[in-house]
């Protein structure tokens, strides 16, 4: 008999009230913390694995600095007592972490990936992940992008952003899915 | 007195013949190779470091697997005899290579990136570069995008996707140059 794949371990990225910051400027997906609470309803349930990663900005203006109100977790992910957290300070997870030590310990090869900014650190993260050979999937509904200036001037809006960041990571390094099929995927292993 | 930084080196990323199969579709950026040609130029005459990374593939249907034509370096930046070449078959050139160890160990701390493709490998070795510390530079001119269908459905052009990519490098993970103010860098320390 082989053994069952372990169950994906939900790794929710730099939710803290940082990210509510109108510096940020215009988001797409509002219903995403609804999302993250599925989620996380979800895996909770189900007792799948947890990581909730931590962002502890060390520039002298970011609001993610750990002396900042904006470091804290926002309501709907607020770690349990007995999930595991992990504090970075780049923007991928891996850099300057035991993350990958963590999930090649627990022998967790499959990845669900969702939280903030999807162009930023989710995909920093995830072409991460995708390159040291975890099977990552990027959850599209629960995470967002701002809107940015491109390098020639011109605006492109949030959810422009959003979709060519996915369409970068999806079977490069990643694969995109939604909140549902990232239930199913749990549901299939731990259920 | 301190000693003085060493003379940035120059990062080439996956300049191979591959990349001109039509399969990636149109891409911006037509005089590049003029611009590849002129960095490699400018180091080979005052001696800078250099770079070469060859990426191998291990994809069942790509031009770049070793034993296609196609993994061969393009003739504007065919290394010589003497330049370092290294191998990855990650899209990052940090992963599975020694590249952070090759840098540190010759006390390389300013990096200039450049080759393709922006949005893809280029923009994963400066993401990367970035995390770990180094001070790294992509150069805007001597690299290029292709045209992406976004995860929306949406038609990008190559121009617009290369904007955007070096939107998010820049000031985050990497500083945007073109070649004159790579081979300006070069000059500074070098001269």
């Amino acid at each position: 008999m082989t053994k069952p794949e372990n169950p994906p371990v939900l790794i929710l990225i730099d939710l803290q009230e940082a990210i509510n910051d109108p510096k940020w400027g215009p988001r797409n997906n509002p219903d995403a913390e609804d999302k993250l609470r599925h989620l996380l309803d979800g895996w909770r349930l189900l007792g799948g694995p947890i990581v909730h990663i931590r962002h502890n900005s060390t520039e002298p203006a970011s609001p993610y600095r750990p002396d900042q109100p904006g470091n804290a977790f926002i309501a709907e992910v607020v770690p349990l007592p007995d999930e595991t957290i992990i504090e970075k300070q780049a923007h991928s997870a891996f850099i300057g972490t035991n993350l990958e030590q963590h999930l090649r310990n627990n022998n967790q090869a499959s990845l669900v990936l969702a939280g903030v900014l999807t162009h930023n650190s989710l995909e920093a993260t995830a072409r991460h992940a995708g390159d040291l050979g975890f099977l990552a999937h990027v959850v599209a509904d629960a995470s967002w992008a701002v809107e940015t200036t491109d390098f020639s001037g011109k605006l492109r809006s949030a959810e422009d952003v959003h979709n060519l960041s996915l369409a970068h990571l999806d079977d490069e390094y990643a694969k995109v899915i939604d909140t549902a099929e990232a239930l199913a995927l749990l549901t299939e292993k731990a259920g």
